[in-house]
Protein backbone atom coordinates (compact mmCIF):
# COMPACT_ATOMS: atom_id res chain seq x y z
CA UNK A 1 0.00 0.00 0.00
CA UNK A 2 1.07 3.72 -0.41
CA UNK A 3 1.52 5.89 1.77
CA UNK A 4 -1.29 7.44 4.02
CA UNK A 5 -2.47 10.69 3.68
CA UNK A 6 -1.16 11.32 7.12
CA UNK A 7 2.45 10.06 6.09
CA UNK A 8 2.42 11.49 2.48
CA UNK A 9 1.91 14.98 4.11
CA UNK A 10 4.77 14.40 6.92
CA UNK A 11 7.22 13.61 3.98
CA UNK A 12 6.23 16.30 1.57
CA UNK A 13 6.02 19.16 4.39
CA UNK A 14 8.82 21.69 3.58
CA UNK A 15 8.83 22.39 7.44
CA UNK A 16 10.85 18.36 7.78
CA UNK A 17 11.64 17.69 4.19
CA UNK A 18 15.34 16.54 4.62
CA UNK A 19 16.06 17.73 0.70
CA UNK A 20 15.03 21.17 1.85
CA UNK A 21 17.21 20.92 4.90
CA UNK A 22 20.48 19.62 3.19
CA UNK A 23 20.56 19.75 -0.45
CA UNK A 24 23.31 23.10 -0.47
CA UNK A 25 25.39 21.62 1.82
CA UNK A 26 29.12 21.07 0.69
CA UNK A 27 28.85 17.25 2.28
CA UNK A 28 25.76 15.20 3.43
CA UNK A 29 25.28 11.60 4.28
CA UNK A 30 23.93 10.85 0.98
CA UNK A 31 25.94 13.63 -1.30
CA UNK A 32 28.33 16.05 -1.73
CA UNK A 33 28.00 18.90 -3.54
CA UNK A 34 29.09 19.47 -7.33
CA UNK A 35 27.51 23.01 -7.98
CA UNK A 36 24.37 25.31 -7.78
CA UNK A 37 22.32 27.25 -10.32
CA UNK A 38 19.67 29.65 -9.42
CA UNK A 39 17.39 26.46 -9.58
CA UNK A 40 19.30 23.15 -8.48
CA UNK A 41 21.61 21.61 -6.82
CA UNK A 42 23.92 19.65 -8.55
CA UNK A 43 25.25 16.21 -5.97
CA UNK A 44 27.05 13.38 -6.23
CA UNK A 45 25.97 10.54 -4.84
CA UNK A 46 27.83 8.95 -1.92
CA UNK A 47 26.84 5.41 -3.40
CA UNK A 48 29.18 4.98 -6.49
CA UNK A 49 28.03 1.83 -7.76
CA UNK A 50 27.49 3.28 -10.75
CA UNK A 51 30.03 5.64 -11.01
CA UNK A 52 28.92 9.52 -11.82
CA UNK A 53 25.90 8.34 -10.06
CA UNK A 54 24.39 12.12 -8.99
CA UNK A 55 20.92 14.32 -8.24
CA UNK A 56 19.68 17.42 -9.62
CA UNK A 57 17.86 18.58 -7.08
CA UNK A 58 15.32 21.46 -7.60
CA UNK A 59 15.72 24.26 -4.74
CA UNK A 60 12.50 25.20 -4.32
CA UNK A 61 10.48 22.52 -2.26
CA UNK A 62 7.70 22.01 -5.29
CA UNK A 63 6.47 17.77 -4.92
CA UNK A 64 5.80 16.97 -8.45
CA UNK A 65 7.02 17.58 -11.78
CA UNK A 66 3.44 18.72 -12.79
CA UNK A 67 3.68 21.64 -10.71
CA UNK A 68 6.60 23.66 -12.05
CA UNK A 69 5.66 26.68 -14.16
CA UNK A 70 6.91 26.53 -17.53
CA UNK A 71 9.91 28.66 -16.87
CA UNK A 72 10.90 26.55 -14.02
CA UNK A 73 10.61 23.28 -15.92
CA UNK A 74 12.74 24.45 -18.72
CA UNK A 75 15.56 25.29 -16.41
CA UNK A 76 15.32 22.08 -14.21
CA UNK A 77 15.87 20.25 -17.13
CA UNK A 78 18.61 22.33 -18.97
CA UNK A 79 20.39 21.91 -15.38
CA UNK A 80 19.82 18.29 -15.55
CA UNK A 81 21.20 18.39 -18.88
CA UNK A 82 23.87 20.09 -18.86
CA UNK A 83 24.55 17.46 -15.64
CA UNK A 84 24.34 14.55 -18.04
CA UNK A 85 26.62 16.13 -20.77
CA UNK A 86 29.19 16.19 -18.05
CA UNK A 87 28.78 13.06 -16.30
CA UNK A 88 29.41 11.46 -19.85
CA UNK A 89 32.45 13.52 -20.50
CA UNK A 90 33.92 12.85 -17.05
CA UNK A 91 32.82 9.11 -16.60
CA UNK A 92 32.45 7.95 -20.28
CA UNK A 93 29.57 5.65 -19.50
CA UNK A 94 27.49 4.18 -22.23
CA UNK A 95 24.48 5.19 -21.17
CA UNK A 96 22.84 7.90 -18.90
CA UNK A 97 19.20 6.82 -16.87
CA UNK A 98 17.74 10.00 -15.93
CA UNK A 99 14.62 9.16 -13.29
CA UNK A 100 12.48 11.20 -11.48
CA UNK A 101 10.61 9.28 -8.90
CA UNK A 102 10.95 10.93 -5.34
CA UNK A 103 7.88 7.92 -3.43
CA UNK A 104 10.52 8.20 -0.34
CA UNK A 105 11.32 11.79 -0.91
CA UNK A 106 8.64 13.78 -2.28
CA UNK A 107 10.79 17.09 -3.37
CA UNK A 108 11.41 17.26 -6.98
CA UNK A 109 14.70 15.98 -8.24
CA UNK A 110 16.41 13.77 -10.83
CA UNK A 111 18.46 11.07 -10.62
CA UNK A 112 21.22 10.61 -13.52
CA UNK A 113 22.56 6.76 -13.29
CA UNK A 114 25.06 6.05 -15.58
CA UNK A 115 25.60 2.91 -17.45
CA UNK A 116 28.93 1.58 -17.98
CA UNK A 117 30.71 -1.14 -20.27
CA UNK A 118 30.19 -3.85 -17.55
CA UNK A 119 26.40 -3.06 -17.09
CA UNK A 120 23.82 -5.47 -18.49
CA UNK A 121 21.32 -3.60 -20.31
CA UNK A 122 18.24 -5.71 -19.65
CA UNK A 123 18.59 -5.22 -16.20
CA UNK A 124 15.98 -3.56 -14.68
CA UNK A 125 17.58 0.14 -13.44
CA UNK A 126 17.76 0.52 -9.27
CA UNK A 127 19.11 3.28 -7.79
CA UNK A 128 20.14 1.46 -4.76
CA UNK A 129 22.77 -1.06 -6.50
CA UNK A 130 25.65 -1.31 -4.10
CA UNK A 131 26.49 0.61 -1.88
CA UNK A 132 29.88 1.46 -3.23
CA UNK A 133 31.51 3.74 -0.94
CA UNK A 134 34.76 5.60 -1.91
CA UNK A 135 37.40 6.92 0.36
CA UNK A 136 36.16 10.48 1.10
CA UNK A 137 39.36 11.56 -0.78
CA UNK A 138 38.40 9.85 -4.02
CA UNK A 139 34.79 10.69 -4.36
CA UNK A 140 35.95 14.19 -3.45
CA UNK A 141 38.34 14.27 -6.57
CA UNK A 142 35.62 12.81 -8.60
CA UNK A 143 32.80 15.79 -7.67
CA UNK A 144 35.83 17.96 -8.20
CA UNK A 145 36.28 16.51 -11.74
CA UNK A 146 32.81 16.87 -12.62
CA UNK A 147 32.21 20.62 -11.41
CA UNK A 148 36.05 21.80 -13.31
CA UNK A 149 33.89 20.30 -16.76
CA UNK A 150 30.38 22.10 -15.03
CA UNK A 151 32.25 25.41 -14.76
CA UNK A 152 34.30 25.25 -17.94
CA UNK B 1 28.15 -6.60 -19.97
CA UNK B 2 26.46 -3.95 -22.28
CA UNK B 3 25.78 -3.66 -25.94
CA UNK B 4 28.93 -4.56 -28.16
CA UNK B 5 29.32 -1.34 -30.31
CA UNK B 6 28.08 -3.12 -33.22
CA UNK B 7 25.03 -3.98 -31.20
CA UNK B 8 24.68 -0.48 -29.90
CA UNK B 9 25.38 1.14 -33.63
CA UNK B 10 22.03 -1.43 -34.85
CA UNK B 11 19.97 -0.01 -32.43
CA UNK B 12 20.50 3.54 -33.05
CA UNK B 13 20.45 3.39 -36.38
CA UNK B 14 17.66 4.83 -37.53
CA UNK B 15 16.50 3.03 -40.51
CA UNK B 16 15.59 0.30 -38.66
CA UNK B 17 14.90 2.11 -35.32
CA UNK B 18 11.33 0.36 -33.85
CA UNK B 19 10.46 3.58 -32.36
CA UNK B 20 10.70 5.65 -35.68
CA UNK B 21 8.84 2.80 -37.25
CA UNK B 22 5.86 2.97 -35.21
CA UNK B 23 5.66 5.72 -32.49
CA UNK B 24 2.98 7.05 -34.79
CA UNK B 25 0.73 4.67 -35.53
CA UNK B 26 -2.94 4.46 -33.93
CA UNK B 27 -1.89 0.90 -32.49
CA UNK B 28 1.29 -0.81 -32.64
CA UNK B 29 2.22 -3.87 -30.80
CA UNK B 30 2.95 -2.08 -27.45
CA UNK B 31 1.11 0.71 -26.94
CA UNK B 32 -2.06 2.81 -28.86
CA UNK B 33 -1.55 6.80 -29.61
CA UNK B 34 -3.51 9.21 -27.75
CA UNK B 35 -2.06 12.05 -29.47
CA UNK B 36 0.30 13.85 -31.21
CA UNK B 37 2.24 17.39 -30.68
CA UNK B 38 4.83 18.78 -33.02
CA UNK B 39 7.39 17.57 -31.17
CA UNK B 40 6.18 13.98 -29.81
CA UNK B 41 3.45 11.58 -29.39
CA UNK B 42 2.14 9.92 -26.46
CA UNK B 43 1.22 6.58 -26.16
CA UNK B 44 -0.60 4.11 -23.98
CA UNK B 45 1.35 1.31 -23.29
CA UNK B 46 -0.69 -1.86 -23.73
CA UNK B 47 0.80 -2.98 -20.22
CA UNK B 48 -1.34 -1.17 -17.99
CA UNK B 49 -0.10 -3.62 -14.84
CA UNK B 50 0.35 0.56 -13.59
CA UNK B 51 -3.34 2.12 -14.53
CA UNK B 52 -2.31 4.83 -16.72
CA UNK B 53 1.34 4.06 -17.65
CA UNK B 54 2.27 5.81 -21.02
CA UNK B 55 5.16 7.12 -22.76
CA UNK B 56 5.84 10.29 -24.47
CA UNK B 57 8.22 9.85 -27.45
CA UNK B 58 10.15 12.02 -29.16
CA UNK B 59 9.79 12.69 -33.38
CA UNK B 60 12.83 12.97 -34.14
CA UNK B 61 15.32 10.06 -33.98
CA UNK B 62 17.36 11.47 -31.23
CA UNK B 63 19.01 8.59 -29.08
CA UNK B 64 20.27 10.99 -26.14
CA UNK B 65 18.78 13.44 -23.69
CA UNK B 66 22.10 15.44 -24.07
CA UNK B 67 21.74 15.65 -27.85
CA UNK B 68 18.56 18.04 -28.01
CA UNK B 69 18.75 21.73 -28.47
CA UNK B 70 17.40 24.49 -25.87
CA UNK B 71 13.99 24.35 -27.71
CA UNK B 72 13.73 20.80 -28.37
CA UNK B 73 14.47 20.06 -24.67
CA UNK B 74 11.93 22.52 -23.54
CA UNK B 75 9.24 21.42 -25.97
CA UNK B 76 9.71 17.78 -25.29
CA UNK B 77 9.90 18.28 -21.37
CA UNK B 78 6.40 20.40 -21.91
CA UNK B 79 4.57 17.77 -23.43
CA UNK B 80 5.95 15.35 -20.83
CA UNK B 81 4.54 17.50 -18.39
CA UNK B 82 0.98 17.69 -20.08
CA UNK B 83 0.94 14.22 -20.38
CA UNK B 84 1.11 13.43 -16.59
CA UNK B 85 -1.10 16.27 -15.40
CA UNK B 86 -3.46 14.65 -17.67
CA UNK B 87 -2.95 10.85 -16.32
CA UNK B 88 -3.10 12.67 -13.06
CA UNK B 89 -6.62 13.79 -13.80
CA UNK B 90 -8.01 10.87 -15.35
CA UNK B 91 -6.46 7.98 -13.39
CA UNK B 92 -6.11 9.89 -10.08
CA UNK B 93 -2.63 8.09 -9.07
CA UNK B 94 -0.52 8.85 -5.89
CA UNK B 95 2.49 9.74 -7.78
CA UNK B 96 3.76 9.27 -11.48
CA UNK B 97 7.21 8.36 -12.22
CA UNK B 98 9.44 9.93 -14.85
CA UNK B 99 11.73 7.32 -16.47
CA UNK B 100 14.05 8.07 -19.62
CA UNK B 101 16.22 4.85 -19.78
CA UNK B 102 16.19 3.50 -23.64
CA UNK B 103 18.61 0.65 -22.82
CA UNK B 104 16.73 -1.52 -25.35
CA UNK B 105 15.18 1.51 -27.50
CA UNK B 106 17.78 4.45 -27.78
CA UNK B 107 15.53 6.79 -29.17
CA UNK B 108 14.57 9.11 -27.16
CA UNK B 109 11.60 8.85 -24.17
CA UNK B 110 10.16 8.92 -21.45
CA UNK B 111 7.96 6.20 -19.64
CA UNK B 112 5.39 8.05 -17.09
CA UNK B 113 4.67 4.78 -15.23
CA UNK B 114 1.98 5.83 -12.38
CA UNK B 115 1.92 4.62 -8.67
CA UNK B 116 -1.38 3.70 -7.30
CA UNK B 117 -3.02 3.38 -3.52
CA UNK B 118 -2.18 -0.20 -4.00
CA UNK B 119 1.44 -0.02 -5.08
CA UNK B 120 4.18 -0.24 -2.63
CA UNK B 121 6.31 3.38 -1.96
CA UNK B 122 9.52 1.66 -1.01
CA UNK B 123 10.00 -1.27 -3.81
CA UNK B 124 11.90 -0.58 -6.68
CA UNK B 125 9.99 0.61 -9.96
CA UNK B 126 9.49 -1.96 -12.74
CA UNK B 127 8.20 -0.93 -15.86
CA UNK B 128 8.50 -4.77 -16.81
CA UNK B 129 5.13 -5.18 -14.02
CA UNK B 130 2.86 -7.44 -15.09
CA UNK B 131 1.78 -7.84 -18.05
CA UNK B 132 -1.46 -6.92 -17.38
CA UNK B 133 -3.46 -6.59 -20.71
CA UNK B 134 -7.30 -5.18 -21.34
CA UNK B 135 -9.59 -6.12 -23.25
CA UNK B 136 -9.13 -3.78 -26.56
CA UNK B 137 -12.16 -1.68 -26.03
CA UNK B 138 -11.53 -1.32 -22.61
CA UNK B 139 -7.86 -0.08 -23.77
CA UNK B 140 -9.54 2.26 -26.53
CA UNK B 141 -11.84 3.57 -23.86
CA UNK B 142 -8.95 4.29 -21.07
CA UNK B 143 -6.97 6.12 -24.14
CA UNK B 144 -10.08 7.86 -25.57
CA UNK B 145 -10.43 9.30 -21.60
CA UNK B 146 -6.80 10.81 -21.97
CA UNK B 147 -7.19 12.29 -25.14
CA UNK B 148 -10.65 13.82 -24.28
CA UNK B 149 -8.57 15.81 -21.31
CA UNK B 150 -5.40 16.06 -23.04
CA UNK B 151 -7.67 17.92 -26.01
CA UNK B 152 -9.49 19.96 -23.41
Amino acid sequence: MWWSEAEQAALADPATCGMCADADLDENPHSVLIASTSTTHLRLARNQAHPGYCLVILREHVTDLADLDAGALAAFWTDVQRAGRVIGEVLDPRKVDYLVMGHRMPHLHCHLLPQHEDDDPLRNVDISDGPVLLPDEELRARAEALRAVWNR
